[in-house]
């Protein structure tokens, strides 16, 4: 019988930011008892994801050792934590534990899903304890931009971990628990910590990280000064945030209405279970257009310029009877996330084509961020005193400057990115083993596999148009008719000002009236002839190559 | 007979960063003699110009004045000012004037065009003047990112228009003509300026512009302290910087390679038109491999992510026999443009897997903008003391802004954007007209419009993906055996496990074999009937509505 180990296994947020998901186990090899902690999604691009809805951890090596798994952990309720909870659950189907907030957040995508709502349990912070298998699991209250957000200590008789979720060091986070620094103190102290995985978000920023509760005066100040219809947007669960800016628009004697769904679900269920308190009242979305614009702050969804958020339907005009104009001003709380610049950049032109003052995080003024800085990554090291360091919660580059930073202290550390899994029983981090790890897409109501060609092909049709060509075939194999074909995202004509798709069939009916009788008879050679003909003529006429569909229809086969 | 006016029009550059396109006209209305200043290009993006390799302005509205054209000039040998020289050129076919090393760029895009090279005409700084209708203007010399980026003094009956092309106020630029303040002051004593145009790109950028020169010590550090390989990109015209980081190589001892086309022509080019000098000695890239790398320096392209240079090659695995590896270094002495960010950190991220220690941008040491900041742009409105002031060369927020930097000092502006024709003629920036100004993409070998729904229909296939169906009917309008669907960018199956061709298949041959006759016969009933049969099926299947092109052959009418 092998000897028992403890293991860690990130299969989503490791190498990237998003699509959070970990499995820490203990056991014996292969036996191991797992734990899951989040399920969260990541977003997609037209450039490498068109059309898919959301992306999420492909949990195939879960799914194989689902009777191993004793409970599912969310941190907090960011979508890169919790948005595949309502997806991936119907393949592991276990007990999920959360928070007040978390856990409320969960049943609703439940609900959705028609999932039943009952397995996700709500837990109290520490010192309560969750007893899964081998694994006694608290939650610790730290400061982000949601509330409740939670590090987990993770007991298991190899030792204690500690999994630090998305946090900062922030004494005064306006809504949910403050950085408790002493409540660090003592859980290091409780008993050493043997493992501290570690967001590494800001490692990159060298400044100590900035509170919360230090915009309040910036952004009174900020709408105090306006003289139109005030606009606010920023993440909708920032419910700390969406306080700051609605008390700002109160002490300048404006009536708040939040605009977009999620906001208001959010501002609801952060009320609902109490994380929330005294958030100023606002008025409904149907009451805003009566309000005259120097006596009204919306505050809306979209900062990242989300086609279909409230941001950039006002981008475009009228939206629910609210229209933007000239001396109006439009604030983005928020920054920009790489990959969003152009749309957000576009927006924020159209709003200047319209007269409004837009005004951004630039400066830093009306925005802070949710994660630890380097210098907070490093007072958390020194407070923690792990024996080992695995960052988490970072892009590569995230994560391997964290080991780094780590390094510095005499920690050691291992850079350990989505399918890695590290043996923790030890002193140090060792490499166990590599998982095939990937990506599921959300696209409409399928969940596809990342390799599976759909989005390849998507991809190649939007680079490179589609031809399809048409041939029927009598019994004598002979043409019946000419060919027919039909181009869909490429120019009708060449340069020589000649119809495409004219040009292709005629080249298409040469050659059939000529083929020889053993390439006419063969499905797979006609194909690839016909395929070859098409694409030849593109290149002459329009100087590329299109996927080609190419459909014979033989009529004796009929 | 009607009065002359003095008229300004951007056809591309305003509203916008990039394919800058600007005419002037002097004459009576709707006979003004005209003259081009840049005719450059924008680069497409996978998510709204998927396919197309470059974006130049519509020039429609001068290709059907073109009699009425009295030149072009080129300011300098960016690719958003020259780029569509070359492509746009045929259409127009006027004498284009430009400097030494931008005439020399712009006649090997001729060559390579295959036209005729002696229409470019090389013109001195001031004070050689070119006469050109009404028009009297001059090249004068200012600092930028490439050399010999000049502001045009453009002399009309109407007054004198400086037109600053794209500039900074570098008193040490390294290669190129520095900033003379004593010459702008000169230009507008001895004529008073009725009209700036001017560059906006940094409006928002609060501190004075730093020197190029600013670069050569902390690149010379950095570099002096890299004990692997060495590797630099930055952009391939920036020969200022080239020079800086192949001195700083050199004082390294270590010998320095060109890698990339676009690099080593203008290089070349800069040489031979003796605007660059004393460019450190290089090595051919086919002998980099053999040099060891601790004495190895590469300056490469793709500063922004290009898939094809040599920087992507390079994150990429072995590209010229060359492999980075852990403990190497790799500076990006750039700054990623805005869309571009996705491309560049997954760059970034690879390299870092390789253990290369990856440096950037960030806190600015390693790279100086090419563009004036706002405290410099107020400094060129002290000296020139226009009469108006009409921003170019930024997005609509950055002409916004412009015009109110300019009205702090009380000089009249107008945010021109592109198709808005000024009347220049009296005290202030008039709107004359709003001309249909657009976008030609270049797509393969073919110019397209931007609303031809070539792309739109890219677009739709990416993100709906597409179905393809076949129906095959005989003389009395009935199916000649089952319906055929191919599918391309669709899931195979169905959330339910059905394969998708085959459910749409299934209803399509239910639906053909009890259809009205009235439907039998009419194409386009037929083809609305099949394609929302189709589209229902995918929704049902799927959850999605693809794009649907069917094909009936009627054999009858064969």
């Amino acid at each position: 019988m092998s000897a028992n180990r403890l293991i860690y296994l990130p299969l989503g947020g490791a190498g990237e930011i998003g699509m959070n998901c970990f499995v820490y186990g203990y056991g014996p090899e292969d036996r191991e008892r797992l734990i899951v902690v989040d399920l969260g999604v990541t977003f997609g691009d037209m450039g490498s994801t068109p059309g898919v809805d959301l992306i999420m951890p492909d949990v195939a090596w879960l799914e194989e050792r689902a009777e191993r798994i004793e409970a599912i952990f969310i941190t907090h309720a960011h979508e890169d934590h919790i948005g595949a909870l309502g997806h991936l659950w119907p393949k592991l189907r276990k007990r999920v534990y959360a928070r007040k907030f978390t856990a409320a957040i969960g049943r609703l995508k439940f609900e959705e899903q028609g999932h039943p709502q009952d397995v996700i349990h709500t837990v109290e912070a520490r010192p309560a304890v969750i007893e899964a298998g081998p694994f006694r699991v608290q939650f610790v209250p730290l400061a982000h931009s949601i509330p409740e957000s939670s590090a987990l200590i993770i007991d298991t008789p190899a030792g204690r971990v500690l999994h630090s979720g998305d946090f900062k060091l922030d004494p005064t986070p306006v809504v949910g628990e403050a950085w408790d620094e002493a409540l660090f103190r003592e859980i290091a102290a409780e008993a050493p910590v043997k493992a501290l995985m570690c967001d590494s978000t800001n490692v990159f920023s060298p400044l100590p990280g900035r509170s919360e509760a230090s915009l309040a005066d910036p952004v009174r100040e900020l709408i105090a000064s306006a003289g139109g219809l005030v606009v606010a947007t920023t993440f909708a669960s920032n419910v700390a945030r969406l306080k700051t800016l609605a008390e700002a628009g109160r002490a300048a004697g404006r009536s708040v209405c939040l605009l977009g769904r999620a906001m208001q679900r959010m501002v609801k269920v952060a009320g609902e279970t109490g994380v929330l308190t005294g958030f100023p009242p606002v008025i409904p979305s149907e009451q805003a257009a009566e309000v005259s614009r120097q006596n009204l702050m919306l505050i809306v969804t979209g900062s990242q310029g989300e086609r279909r958020a409230a941001t950039a339907q006002l981008s475009r005009g009228k939206y629910l009877g609210l229209e933007l104009k000239e001396g109006d001003l439009f604030l983005f709380s928020s920054k920009t996330i790489p990959g969003n610049e152009r749309e957000v950049l576009r927006i924020m032109n159209a709003f200047s084509e319209m007269g409004v003052d837009v005004v951004d995080d630039t400066g830093g003024r009306y925005h802070v961020s949710g994660h630890a800085n380097r210098p907070d990554l490093e007072l958390m090291h020194e407070i923690i005193r792990p024996k080992m360091l695995v960052p988490m919660h970072g892009e590569h580059r995230h994560l391997r400057e964290h080991v780094r930073l780590g390094q510095t202290r005499g920690i050691a550390g291992e850079v350990a990115s989505n399918g890695m899994m590290l043996d923790l029983t030890d002193e140090v981090p060792v490499i166990a083993e590599y998982i095939e790890s990937g990506r599921l897409y959300l696209d409409g109501s399928v969940l596809i596999g990342a390799t599976d060609g759909v989005i390849r092909d998507r991809i190649r049709m939007a680079l490179n148009g589609h031809v399809m060509v048409n041939v029927i075939l009598d019994e004598a194999d002979d043409p019946l008719g000419e060919a027919w074909v039909e181009i869909m995202g490429l120019p009708e004509a060449g340069k020589r000002g000649r119809g495409l798709a004219e040009v292709m069939e005629g080249e298409l009916t040469r050659f059939l009236e000529s083929a020889p009788a053993k390439v006419m008879r063969d499905d797979d050679k006609l194909d690839e002839a016909l395929r070859r003909l098409v694409r030849q003529a593109a290149v002459e006429e329009i100087g590329r190559k299109p996927e080609v569909t190419v459909v014979v229809s033989r009529l004796a086969e009929g």
